[in-house]
């Protein structure tokens, strides 16, 4: 087809291709613009479109301006037995965290257990790729991210934290993997602006504006509203450690100083901070033991009463895989907005999107 | 004094030597008392009085009917460079998990990081002790456990995961450690009984009832009621995460296979989980540069404006340690249920309180 259009199915294949092309044509080495064209259209297959290559137009733009180096690689700064700390070099968020994840599986296959701290990092797209890479080796995997304060404290009038993301995943043998992608906030920021768009009102609990008061009003989102912390001193608390693992430890940039890999300046790094952490396993229970386990968990809540008409319990990221099996038969149906901004991405680049 | 009396204070030093007479008269080691009392009054300290000394009577009769051994230590089963797999062998939590945070300190100071997890623990208290013991060797510390299942899951209609605590805790340096510590609830269980006891009403978001139905009347609680998880899946979905890190990856029992301390069959293991994970700060980054850049978030989030008349935006653990100050220089003073608690703890153990 010449051009995408809202309803249509995208291949998994094409989409990829797509997101190659376009980051060949900016530099971007084969390898790295594998590694980024992966982890983006892996989120959309899972359904998650507001991390998956409707980012590419945002990397496109920063790759051409040169806040993203095409012309660098993250490396390893310092590292001992169980531990790293990777320096991104503003190079892509996806290909420095997929760097920090190889060498945390490369040490936790060594040690048993290993945590890697990144600094000079960029947007890095879904935290549950993440761990879902290191779940495919074998690994509990967990990782996380700081960003651009938009979550409020209790109490505050502003935002205090970034959304600050933590994945979670766990490989599930012939099962799927269980897997958990959660910011700090009640609800993500794409969801305000998306019901603002759709002109629906924003639920309570969602916002607090500049006095510190909970808003329903999105359109004061986010100039003069951040969004509310989950649980209150809960998802702050959490959204405190998150930055203190993935950015005061590394050297990162700490809240306020991050650059905004949208709207900030273009060829500005932004200095994000990342961590991940990875448990082998195999190095402690064997394997399938630990699946039969695994199983036996997944069996039992699977099986609890659930309330009048709800279907059965989910374990977390089971939408995810069922949205993934569709991907892989049918294609994506990308939603309009993201299908806008590929078009958008298509005209930048001079890279046609989907012939 | 030969009786204590609400609103007296009693001291530090005077509560841990009551702990440690009534451990050493059930026949713990001097070492394992001592560890176990000051887990348990430090607690109290901090004014976390559902987690501290009030735990000590349980503790007792579970010790006496032999579901806590007092003759076995704990002892690690297997390890590696960078982990550990502890078996408790259903000594007092407390004693199991301070044993599993000195590997995990030991392993971080040789590899940078080291991940430890637990079987055939107990109750082991309050999370964030063992996150504050890690930090107070210049780890940032996670400390996670599993128990009775009391918590919800979206959409069930009976508890589907324990409270499952999680706590982290981060040296401070000159200042404070940054210390939280929550649960998977939206509120812990030891509230809805306050309220209860106090005929206060439940507020609306605590509680589903039996039929997955939010609920406020308390006096369902636990029978015929379960702690609705906080932020709904994501609260649900740690849970499941800490289930799998502290029990199905350890060998401990797993959620409805945990017995409950407290109210299950005394001579029997209860057979909880637990996980620590240690980072060795000082590995990673200059540990006064840490403390620089820790003091420097700290300043920026105690200068952020706050809403009307509000108090400075805190940093989790702030009240912990205005307590503990407090508690050093003045005493502790112990709420009703707490002295009532310890008379009884006296009078069953023939142990005076405070003479």
């Amino acid at each position: 087809m010449a051009m995408a259009v809202a309803g249509e199915r995208v291949s998994i294949a094409a989409l990829e291709d797509f997101c190659l092309r376009v980051l060949s044509e900016l530099g971007v080495s084969d390898q790295d613009a594998r590694t980024t064209a992966m982890a983006l259209v892996t989120t959309d297959s899972w359904g998650v479109f507001t991390h998956g290559t409707k980012l590419l137009r945002g990397y496109a733009r920063r790759l051409r301006a040169g806040g993203l180096r095409n012309d660098l690689s993250p490396r390893i700064e310092k590292d001992g037995p169980a531990w790293a700390l990777v320096d991104g070099q503003s190079t892509l968020g996806q290909v420095t965290s997929a760097f920090a994840c190889e060498a945390a599986i490369r040490k936790a296959r060594k040690c048993g257990a290993a945590f890697v701290t990144v600094r000079n990092s960029c947007h890095f797209g879904a935290a549950g790729y993440y761990a879902w890479l290191l779940s495919q080796a074998g690994m509990l995997g967990i990782a996380m991210a700081n960003d651009v304060p938009s979550v409020a404290a209790p109490g505050s009038k502003g935002p205090v934290l970034g959304s600050n993301p933590i994945a979670f995943a766990c490989p599930g043998g012939d099962a799927d993997p269980i897997l958990l992608d959660i910011s700090i906030a009640t609800v993500a920021g794409g969801k305000v602006y998306a019901r603002c768009k759709r002109g629906e009102p924003i639920p309570a609990g969602w916002l607090v504006d500049d006095q510190g008061r909970p808003s329903q009003n999105g359109a004061l989102y986010p100039e003069r509203a951040s969004l509310a912390p989950v649980g209150g001193h809960k998802g702050y608390g959490i959204g405190v450690f998150i930055e203190i693992l993935a950015a005061v430890l590394s050297g990162a940039a700490v809240t306020k100083q991050v650059g905004s890999w949208l709207f900030g300046d273009l060829s500005a790094p932004t200095g994000h901070g990342a961590a991940f952490l990875a448990v082998d396993i195999g190095a402690i229970m064997d394997l399938p033991m630990f699946y039969r386990r695994i199983a036996a968990l997944a069996r039992e809540i699977h099986a609890e009463p659930t309330a009048g008409g709800s279907p059965p319990l989910m374990l977390p990221g089971e939408t995810e895989w069922r949205n993934r099996r569709r991907a892989e038969a049918e294609g994506i149906e990308l939603p309009e907005d993201v299908i806008a901004s590929l078009l958008e991405t298509a005209a930048e680049c001079g890279q046609p999107f989907l012939v």
